[in-house]
């Protein structure tokens, strides 16, 4: 499989063409932005580390029944996926207060949902991604009911499978961010990235971060805490 | 019926008990507030306006199968409602795009929606009254599963009733905002009021603004708009 030409440039990774049309190589980079692209820098080392962890992650949803994008690893940063149409959602899951969702409703961070809550985010930069329900994505079309209650269905699933993963290695999952893309025959799979990038990991003992919260937040540690869940997940 | 205290003095309501206990006054002033109680005024009038055009619009909701909190208009400014307590979600309902909806997804003011949009508004002044979502709604125990159907289904059938009473009239329903109530025995009844307000009225055939916009953007004629829209729903 050999790269053609770059498709897309983002924030966190660029993606290309390839000889084949059905695919694309994803390749990661160690930058880092959060606010909405107001806050920029670089984790070293982020790029092998998400991409390592995204692919594990993927590969560990395949086996539990949610179709991915992922094809093959080419190397620490680079990955072979399939080539989708991103649904311009952002769905994000939650078990555990935290961020933006503590901030609006007046919660405690760390306080438990008594249940797991899903918000979608219209995926668009110029509006800031603005929170939108089912009848803002039926009324705008940027999903049918039938692709939203799957992406919804999946998601849940996403989120049972990857909380039992985690904590097996000490980590709980308080939030992640999905986005799901459509193949060329209309199917719905589980796209982009899996990583301390997008998803908030506390270390279930003493409840520390590791995830992006330690760069957008100025904790500091961020590269140990991203090469913690390296670690952790893959034993290196 | 006499008032007794004064439960809860709000933006453009004052609440009083009454010696029975199932039911309480509620007088409407001519206080005018906007975007969450920053812009202050005063519109002549419109307390008596709001009053009989809420009144007269709960009647015909009744008459079409809706349970409202209406029991019977007192004087110009004070009416009887049934006591109830407020499930705390604004429920706005929209079938053109205006105001908030039209600034976050990028739309032009006027667009239609392909669908009509539901979205619920957590209420609390404090919090800026925050957009929820279903998942929020049931999570915080801001509704039960069954009242949040309900609602729904009212708020539509409200939409249905209100959008083809007002065509009669040359008014267009953009959208509305709507609040609900649990009776003693837990019976969903639509509270509050429906007005210039509370809702977006549009002359079906120069699309003036007949409604609270006139206030909140300075486009004067404040009072001849809350006049007009009595004029033609009760016909004086
Ligand atoms: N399998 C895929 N096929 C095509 N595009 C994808 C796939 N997986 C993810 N993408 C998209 O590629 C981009 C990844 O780059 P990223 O740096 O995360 O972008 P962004 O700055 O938009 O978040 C995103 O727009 C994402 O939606
Ligand atoms: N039938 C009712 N029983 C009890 N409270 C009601 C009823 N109808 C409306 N309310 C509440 O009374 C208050 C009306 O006053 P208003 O000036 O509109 O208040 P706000 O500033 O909170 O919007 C609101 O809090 C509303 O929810
Ligand atoms: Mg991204
Ligand atoms: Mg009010």
């Amino acid at each position: 499989m050999e790269k053609t030409v770059q498709m897309y440039e983002g924030k966190a990774k660029k993606v290309f063409a390839t000889d084949d049309k059905r695919f694309c190589i994803v390749s990661y980079k160690d930058d880092a932005t959060a606010f909405n692209g107001q806050k920029k820098g670089t984790i070293m080392g982020k790029g092998a580390i998400n991409n390592r962890v995204t692919n594990h992650l993927m590969k560990l949803l395949e086996k539990n029944g949610i179709p991915t994008h992922f094809v093959e690893e080419l190397s620490d940063r680079e990955t072979v996926v399939k080539k989708v149409s991103i649904v311009p959602l952002e769905v994000i899951v939650r078990n555990i207060a935290a961020g933006s969702l503590a901030k609006r409703l007046g919660l405690e961070e760390g306080t438990k949902m008594k249940r797991t809550v899903l918000e979608y985010c219209y995926k668009d930069d110029e509006l800031g991604d603005p929170m939108v329900n089912e009848y803002h994505i039926l009324a705008m079309e940027y999903a049918t009911k039938e692709e939203l209650d799957l992406i919804a269905q999946y998601s849940l699933k996403v989120n049972q499978v990857l909380t039992d993963y985690l904590k097996d290695a000490n980590i709980e999952l308080i939030d992640f961010k999905l986005e799901f893309g459509k193949t060329e025959d209309g199917t719905i799979v589980l796209a982009d990235e899996i990583s301390p990038d997008t998803c908030r990991f506390w270390d279930s003992v003493s409840g520390e971060k590791l995830d992006k919260d330690r760069f957008r937040r100025d904790l500091g540690g961020v590269e140990d805490a991203y090469n913690e869940i390296l670690k952790r997940l893959l034993g290196e």
